[in-house]
């Protein structure tokens, strides 16, 4: 008899979001003349812009000849958009990264999934706790991860690094010497960024220490103040210790059309063993390539005209931030984030748990947002808002704050 | 310091594409005058049918106005996908095959690649030979393949089964019960089919011994005989045993545009663990759905004008595997396949190894083909050609045979 994965079987419950849409589910049909406003999922709302779009509609009509058809992409990406991504996010950085190490894929959900498949088995990881849940599920799927304590919320074998208010939400550098580090800045959930200094420890830390520091740069458009690095290449030593996972979701709105990718520099080994040969091969085996015009539209996100639709996108966004954490620190509330980040991480009120606020939040306001300790233990008593709702929206919700 | 999944070290060479790539890139850098007639990867030539083209732009325009922008798809795939295709790929051959077992993906290299995932690390897995290298390699990446060796070309931990001329290419039952089977009708590479009798048989093997079979039906549009079933689904017994993998790379020509789906039947368990409750967790974790454009593109297919233009593009395509195997048994080469498959698995002439016969052909003729033993130790001696081509290329192809 075939034998399951038992890995799988030790998951507790069922992804943080997909609990969250059964829960809404249950309520809209429970009360169908409500409306709700979702400030939950990280999901854009606003339109593809013209730049993008335009590319789009080129793409598909050359997809109409053979004489311009486009089958299967090369695995890694196409060298137009691998070019454009090495000179307009990291040579115009002053970071030195060469079109070969970009890695084209499906979004950054995939590749931060992904990832751990090249470190052995055996591989200590360690995570910010609070923490986007992929990078810790995906290491459980893998078996690294050892028993789970449903009373801590945590896993026997990983290294938690807790972010709270005490230190800004930027870890401390773990005591314990872990394998892998993940790191996302600005964060998600708490929506803090680090600057170009305390990042540096974190890449002197590993080269020193030897471990793999995975950068996950996903809202790194959203940065607005000075001295706050947009690639973990702007420090010194970061080819030989990071791995960069960077996504065109949150910038331009690609929720919906799937692209991100990966950077590893041929300069990350281990002795003979190159870690961006072997992304390499597990492109070249478990993908085929993102779509030949996503790719195209992604290349129109670097034009002069794309990065004008950006600015105007990230901007949008960044106002609905204002007025959540604004309105918010008015209504009382103690709020973080929203500075560079589109996430604005509120303390609960009155020491309610994070599912309590959600569902006192969800019945009486009919607003949604996600619980903070859906993110790690340290997330509890924290609640996460998303600024990429319409203006109407997040406008709408801090009206039915302000009505609790 | 960090340790790499040492699984990937023991792949021998590179992907068997990339190879081929390499040797035509030097090929053509030594010959700039010389022109070469592709018929090596299985790739596409004719361009996406009208009404994909329109369900693209149409779908595209959609993406420019906050009201109809679509972001992050359903995990699994939207609903008006996954039940186009439970009635027509399923519901309409008299398989019970439910939309919510059907989980909408970026291609079948991705799902056939993952799809591994699911089974402990010391499950047995039984391949034909030859055989498509992502489900061997996907394994070997996995650690479950024991050691390699290079004297055999196989691995010391999988169960091969030997597809020949004297077997008619459809593998034997194993002797030793595998916990995981691959099978792939029609063939890839052989181009061989299975009848239902036949594929009956493997059915009732796994579920009298408890294997599951992953079924690869990528190729299914291209059955032109009776009694070929279409899906593993059309066999009794088979939602308790098989996962079915399907494509529309290559009915459709999206190899470009990337889309897949399998179908994993809530009936498949081991014990108390659902390997549909699994797949959906990856999914969920590692996965962040297909494109919504290209899954509007997927949905075109099943309307009255998208089962025409499937129609049209895939008799297009066997009309040069009629052109090819016709042609070459005519010059004296011995053939297999291209009758319901758009692969023609041709006998290398005078003994010659399949990349002796990959040299002497691309030197010689300048055509490009997939020697079989790149496929496995049966393969050797064989040599594959594909139909997808233009009609020009394929006769092109064949002048060239004839002049050799």
């Amino acid at each position: 008899m075939f034998k399951v994965n038992e890995n799988y079987l030790k998951l507790p419950g069922s992804y943080l979001f997909s609990t969250i849409a059964k829960k809404v589910n249950a309520f809209t049909e429970a009360h169908p003349d409500r409306t709700i406003v979702r400030l939950g999922i990280g999901d854009v709302t606003q339109p593809l812009g013209e730049p993008v779009i335009r590319a789009l509609h080129d793409a598909v009509a050359e997809m109409a000849y053979a004489e311009t058809f486009h089958g299967y992409s090369p695995d890694l990406g196409y060298s137009f958009l691998r070019e454009a991504i090495a000179s307009g996010d990291y040579k115009a950085r002053g970071c030195e990264i060469e079109p070969d190490e970009i890695f084209v894929s499906d979004g950054a959900k995939s590749d931060s999934g992904n990832i751990q498949e090249l470190f052995s088995e055996d591989s200590r990881i360690a995570v910010c706790d609070p923490v986007y849940p992929v990078y810790v599920d995906s290491n459980v799927m893998a078996g690294r991860t050892g028993t789970y304590d449903p009373k801590t919320g945590y896993w026997s074998n990983v290294i938690y690094m807790p972010c709270t208010a005490a230190n800004g939400f930027i870890a401390d550098l773990p005591k314990e010497v872990p394998d892998v580090i993940y790191l996302c800045f600005p964060n998600n959930p708490t929506g803090a960024a680090i600057t170009k200094d305390r990042l540096q420890d974190w890449v002197d830390y590993a080269n020193k220490n030897g471990s793999v520091i995975i950068y996950d740069a996903a809202y790194e458009a959203y940065i607005s103040e000075k001295d706050m690095p947009h690639s973990i290449y702007e420090c010194e030593g970061a080819r030989t210790c990071a791995i960069e996972i960077r996504s065109f979701s949150k910038n331009a709105g690609f929720t919906g059309l799937r692209l991100g990718y990966t950077v590893v520099p041929k300069d990350l080994k281990c002795g003979d063993a190159s870690l961006h040969d072997m992304w390499a091969r597990r492109h070249g085996t478990k993908f085929n390539g993102a779509p030949y015009i996503v790719q195209r539209a992604g290349a129109a996100c670097y034009t002069d005209e794309g990065r004008a639709m950006i600015k105007s996108l990230v901007g949008y966004y960044m106002e609905n931030a204002r007025t959540i954490r604004d309105g918010l620190e008015k209504l009382g509330y103690t709020c973080y984030g929203g500075v560079n980040s589109p996430y604005v991480w509120m303390k609960t009120p009155d020491g309610m748990t994070s599912w309590d606020f959600f569902d006192y939040l969800l019945e009486n306001a009919g607003v949604v947002g996600t619980p903070g300790s859906g993110f790690g233990p340290n997330g509890e008593g924290y609640f996460r808002l998303t600024a990429f709702g319409s203006h109407e929206n997040s406008k709408n919700a801090l009206e039915r704050f302000a009505k609790l």
